[in-house]
């Protein structure tokens, strides 16, 4: 950092005079929103600190980053969440979640809260419900949407799906699985397509067959992960298996309910593979081997690309951003009998 | 409700102009801070709503509640978060949540930013490190505490942790343990402090002897669950036991994994209760019992008390507020052998 900034670097940056800077700063109506504006930008840009008391009852952009949400009761989603609250701290910003909406909530009811919030930017992971509000937000605020991508905003900071998928599959079919069941997401998000997608494009590289009925898609949940593992057990004679897969940490919760309640021996009677770490998995018998999102750095990833572009706006570079995932050898699963 | 309020019906209970009404919610210079924050107060008792626009680029108190919070990994924690969520959004405000500033993030700073957001109030949940902040910010916001209490604030919103712990020892008594491990707290908070007194007080209330070296002050974490039960297991040749209680989520985690790497079967070996509920819970072998907090309901009731304050600011009630615990039965105690 250089030295702090003053009313004259930003005057001189933006073309005005100290005292317009002084009174734009200070919320005055006398300066015009979008002198204002460009005021605020720049004093953001060079680091301008304003006095304390005149930041606390005077409006303009806040040292504050949105954080809209999943309803976040998965480490996954804490972990995401600390890695942006620690990168905006240390960017000077202080991260606010909160869950999406629910349903029933005016859309612009919402946005006139969070505009008098005035976030310097908003990172939101998109769900089905709300898609047409992070178009919205899209529109107003520097935007990077997180763990899901729906082409709108600055940048995505995604898992690589396809690459996930592959580690999952390849420890399974060196195990000598043939057969791999996989419990995936029905719903049209990234997340569901690319791990769908993952499976079968890791299954093809490897050439084993494709067989559909192995794939089920269901609802993105506990209850959704084990109906669909409950589906596949249940008819595993007519159409048998060795190992299964799911493809998020609510899914996995419902895949190990349904393991349990069928009373199958893991990894004896099937090999299962979760997505998602938790400190739980340890501690379930057997302890569970894992695919895992770097959720920490991609929410610290997800931050700093937002900043990246509040202090260079003229610096475009590519939306999408892959983080890698790891697979967490535990032992739900063993070498195929 | 009532009809929507007008300017008119907040200068004639402020006792000034309706054009100072509207310059003053408009955040104009003109109208001195005093005069503006008590016309924002009268504004928001009468539900008095801005125009969109205005709200976005101008100051004075938003539609916020700033929920300041421990790292939520747990369900616990979520499901706080959850109860306040809602009921904030029926109340027509969005809660936003972000975890306690880390060390070294000066309170200065951080106050700086909190004050910009201009919340009507704070819910938080005080720790051994925020306590100094938590003091600061009663000062400034209406503020409930939530889970702990540090006697500061309108409300402390707590589990009836007597009657909680009271639940758990009656329930082993009654399986005939006598000699009942504890793993508890070490920090001041109320929770460490209460739990252990519930744990001594039902002992007494059911006449069985109280062993100090069957009592574990440890940190309210994982790693010092880990440590605490660790430390009781590796002497319980000498200093034996049939039965342990864990006091809250994390130290419910440690004493899981101890258990699991001494070898010990539950509940054949020992009887073990756990503190709050997760999903995960159900899958342990075998299934664990618990005492849970109704921890949305806490949610719910803090900001409704916040809330009611706003609405009644001249009404004064208990400043204390208890919720009671549940005793959730699966399969990890029985019978003493």
């Amino acid at each position: 950092m250089t030295k702090r900034a003053t009313l004259a670097d930003i005057a001189r940056k933006v073309g005005v005079s100290e005292s317009t800077v002084s009174r734009a700063l200070a919320g005055s109506e006398l300066i015009s929103d979008d002198t204002r504006l460009r005021i605020a930008r720049v004093a953001e840009q060079l680091g301008y600190q304003l006095p304390v008391l005149a930041r606390s009852v005077r409006g303009a952009k806040t040292q504050v980053v949105a954080h809209l949400t999943d309803t976040p009761t998965l480490e996954f989603h804490a972990r995401l969440a600390q890695g942006l609250h620690e990168a905006a701290l240390r960017h000077n910003h202080l991260l606010v979640t909160h869950p999406s909406p629910p349903d029933g909530f005016r859309e612009e009811q919402y946005l006139q809260i969070l505009s008098a919030l005035a976030p310097v930017g908003v990172v939101a992971t998109p769900t089905t419900s709300n898609l047409s509000l992070i178009q919205t937000l899209a529109q107003k605020f520097p935007l990077v949407t997180l763990d899901r991508d729906v082409e709108v905003g600055l940048h995505a900071v995604l898992l690589d799906n396809k690459q996930a998928m592959r580690q999952g599959i390849e420890h399974l079919v060196e195990l000598g699985h043939t057969r791999i069941a996989l419990l995936v997401g029905k719903d049209p998000m990234t997340v569901s397509f690319e791990r769908r997608q993952g499976y079968l494009d890791s299954l093809r590289a490897l050439h084993l067959p494709i067989d559909p009925s192995l794939m089920v898609r269901e609802e993105f949940t506990e209850a959704g992960g084990y109906r669909a593992a409950r589906d596949l057990l249940d008819n595993r004679l007519e159409c048998p298996f060795t190992a299964m897969i799911a493809t998020n940490g609510d899914m996995t919760l419902g895949m190990m309910r349904a393991v349990k309640d069928v009373g199958l021996k893991v990894p004896q009677d099937l090999s299962i593979v979760g997505f998602d770490d938790s400190r739980y998995h340890l501690l379930m018998d057997p302890p569970l081997t894992v695919i895992t999102q770097p959720a920490y750095e991609m929410g610290e990833h997800a931050a700093n690309l937002l900043f990246d572009h509040l202090d260079h706006p003229e610096v475009h570079t590519a939306r999408v951003r892959r983080m890698p995932a790891s697979l967490v050898l535990r032992k739900s699963t063993s070498f195929v009998r």
